[in-house]
């Protein structure tokens, strides 16, 4: 199918794109820049064969059309979409400015293209058993767009558009290839949020990792719970996510062949959800007396699982995917410790003093209330660390660690049977000085010791950009091209791996991008 | 005189301005977050009184005027250039969408600016002697303009502004106040130096320091020698200053009280010179033959000081600042090394193997030519190091080595009866995780041990954001509000250095320059 349809134009100003000399400091060894062979290709397809024989592609007459064969066409919308996008990609200048080109011998006028699946998803939204791959078998005929949009070069602005005979086969080495953005930390205009989700098309990323509320805030307006952003939110309404906000990022995301996981993490990171429900979290005592804060979500009251059920019951309509991240990290146990009502339940469910074991109490009641909904769940590596007892096809979000430990959490999770999905390496808001995208375009996520079984437990990974220092006015130029190595790694074959290669092709790929 | 009429509007989108919390790794420590009694003045000025009077600013009456005593009024287009943009600042929403606001009472409905000293240099280019000083002894008259827009507050959107009774005196404590940008490693669009001029006079910096040309491009288009950027530029139309482009920067920096100083950094990183300048750089040696390749700026041959006297003539034209920044960093010997021509001219001139002679000696004449324009030069720590005799006047500006290796310089400097420039500790290209705006607040660049006369010979700083890795899309949100902790440094008293109080104001700074 023709999940690959990806592509992008950052929302940026003029910008100057060319390869620069390094000077003064160095905290990272620059690659070196030389040509690499597949052009400007990112990130790279399975299977390439480039010729030298070139075409010319005309500005004029040049269309992408749907070959007869096909088994999905005129009728598609997600597909005629993606044919006019492709064609702004390739001809953002000539078709614009309306220049009337002589027509150029030899040239390449038409790109079929061939939908050979029998069910070509045109209306569906996306999931894990979309079929990305594609094949381009000559290249008059059948092609993959996303290839296409990339092998056009120019030599001068005067120049048109040229393209060497190629030919690519290719298909994704992971099939979970996603992104975190934080909204909560700092409210993400809808723009930047769409910006975004073109940019990891051009990066074949396929999950949108919506990290939507937090301790800081609460931007989802819930139809069932208005008081949540009406409360939580940091403006009621300039600094929310309105349903149909959330309707339109989900269409824009689905006609790029990128899902959106929504993730609203409990019980701790809740400070924001305490201000719109009453009695939903913990109060914390200061001796004798309730000391006025709230600590994580109270597991022992009746009214927060009725809560909960209703609330991921909404959840769970708003948001077509098949998946929900129910986070679960970072529980601090201090406020519960401190509560009466909670010590006397411990002592009646037998738990002792291991608070853990609440957590666990806790995170097995929201999960069946979330079962009931018939979504699958990820959840962050904490809730397995602490022993929680899961559906089979649930997803264990690994973050934690240095590279030792995160292998070592790889291995224990699969190993145990579960599916595998890493971040640790892919925290891209650390940033540093220098071409920082080497550490991350190193890592692997099947990179650890265990069976060829559990390898295949490994669906892939996560770039993360948590919102403590990135609003509006810095977030894309400070994700990409970063994440563009992270897009590379969970895309191509696992010995796509020379840095030098990459770096070439990479320098190119962000030009296109910034165009 | 009101060179201190210094603001902006950064250029971005839609943004969110909260304080948020902090979450997962914490490489800096953050500082606390309170009040500061200083409300969100930036940077500090050096006496303020605020008392808790408040008076309403009327949105439909208030106005910036002269007052009637002042030396300066109606024909100062300066001055009224700066009421216009200060009106939008105080009133960016009521007065654009035109709200008829009912008129309040107990309201501040005008500003007199009254300039009290005998010269107003309205129609003059700033210099290091434009007094920078203002006194604000009752807030219904004679006011700071520059302070008063930041003493304004709205508690929300439906409610005028208010101001509190406020009396401020001020004065920079340094009168150089830099902020550098590069334009050669990355091109920099005429539109993102303008943002950065504003942003520039929103934290009361007045030099811009233009590293305009270096060793990847020569955007300057110079009209003696139109080749350095035809041949020299990363793109011969597209990516060079024009001569009116430069007029225009420089115009809009001088409405704000800043300098611009250009740097023509030789005789190293001058690779981009060499495309357009034949015989210019000296011919590197493999062995016996020329290697094909190019050192420093060939300082043997007599065109090479021909050319120089015409080039910085042009530029001491062009402009108008009393200083030109000569560079004469990181010359690379082992081309000159290799260079038969050269090694002759050596042992003629009975400089052994010490380059360092032949580097004094080029810059010698360096600057017997520049001194020919009447302009003053500032050059890179290097050339007062090697021991090149300088006109006394000379400014000496120290970049390298950690702080206790800068100190020293600073003292050496500063012994030899050198004016001194410190930028070692601001070089905000360098990011890290976290806040890392506060090392670059505390460093001081009288910190180091030398006499009160020594002290003195400090004219201030500059902060530094090199090109390597920044271009129009991510250099001003990587440099904006690192820089204002610069600016605080360089403006507010000696022990203005209280980290949680400028945490507290810088935030409120930061969402007052995006907005």
């Amino acid at each position: 199918m023709i999940a690959t349809l990806k592509f992008t134009t950052l929302l940026l100003a003029v910008v100057v794109c060319r390869a620069t000399q390094d000077y003064g400091y160095k905290d990272v060894e620059e690659p070196t820049l030389g040509d690499s062979q597949y052009g400007s290709l990112w990130p790279l397809p399975q299977k390439v064969q480039m010729s030298t024989v070139a075409f010319k592609l005309s500005g004029v007459s040049f269309q992408i059309v749907d070959a007869k064969e096909s088994s999905s066409g005129a009728s598609c919308s997600l597909l005629q979409n993606a044919y006019r996008r492709y064609d702004e990609y390739i001809f953002p200048i000539s078709r614009m400015q309306g220049q009337n080109k002589k027509k150029a011998f030899a040239s390449v006028s038409e790109l079929q293209v061939w939908i050979t699946s029998a069910d070509s998803e045109c209306d569906n939204y996306p999931s894990v058993t979309s079929d990305e791959s594609c094949e381009c078998p000559g290249m008059m005929f059948v092609f993959l767009v996303g290839a296409l949009s990339q092998v056009p070069y120019s030599q001068s602005i005067s120049e048109y558009k040229s393209i060497n005979r190629t030919e690519i086969q290719d298909f994704p080495r992971f099939t979970h290839r996603g992104l975190l953005l934080d909204s909560s930390r700092h409210f993400l205009p809808i723009k930047v949020i769409l910006a975004n989700l073109e940019a990891m098309a051009w990066n074949k990323f396929n999950v949108f990792h919506w990290h939507i509320v937090d301790d800081p805030s609460f931007p989802y307006m819930s139809r069932t719970f208005p008081q949540l952003s009406q409360q939580g939110a940091y403006h009621p309404y300039t600094h929310v996510y309105t349903p149909s906000d959330v309707k339109m990022i989900i269409e824009f995301a689905r006609l790029r062949g990128i899902r959106v996981v929504s993730e609203f993490d409990t019980p701790g990171h809740t400070q924001s959800w305490g201000k719109g429900q009453k009695d939903l979290l913990t109060p914390c005592y200061s001796g004798a007396s309730p000391s006025g804060s709230f600590g994580p979500v109270n597991p022992i009251l009746n009214t927060t699982y009725d809560f909960m059920a209703m609330f991921f019951k909404e959840v769970s309509t708003v948001f077509p995917d098949a998946y929900i991240h129910l986070g679960g990290d970072e529980v601090d146990f201090s406020c519960w410790k401190s509560n009466p009502d909670i010590q006397k339940f411990m002592a009646q469910q037998g738990f002792g003093t291991d608070y853990s074991k609440l957590e666990s109490f806790y995170i097995q009641r929201l999960l069946d209330i979330v079962t009931t909904t018939n979504k699958g769940y990820m959840i962050w590596q904490e809730v397995i660390d602490n022993g929680v007892k899961l559906k089979a096809d649930t997803l264990i979000h690994v973050w934690k660690g240095n590279q030792q430990q995160y292998q070592a959490e790889m291995a224990r999770v699969t190993a145990s049977g579960y599916q595998a999905l890493l971040s640790t390496p892919w925290y891209l808001n650390r940033i540093s000085y220098g071409q920082d995208w080497q550490a991350a375009y190193k890592a692997d996520p099947q990179d650890f010791n265990g069976t060829d079984a559990q390898k295949k437990l490994v669906v892939g990974g996560e770039a993360c950009l948590w919102g403590e220092y990135v609003d509006a006015t810095n977030l894309t130029p400070r994700l990409w091209p970063r994440a563009s190595a992270v897009g590379e790694r969970l895309w191509s074959d696992k010995d796509v791996k020379d840095t030098n290669d990459a770096y070439s092709r990479l320098i190119q790929h962000r030009c296109r991008m910034v165009q």
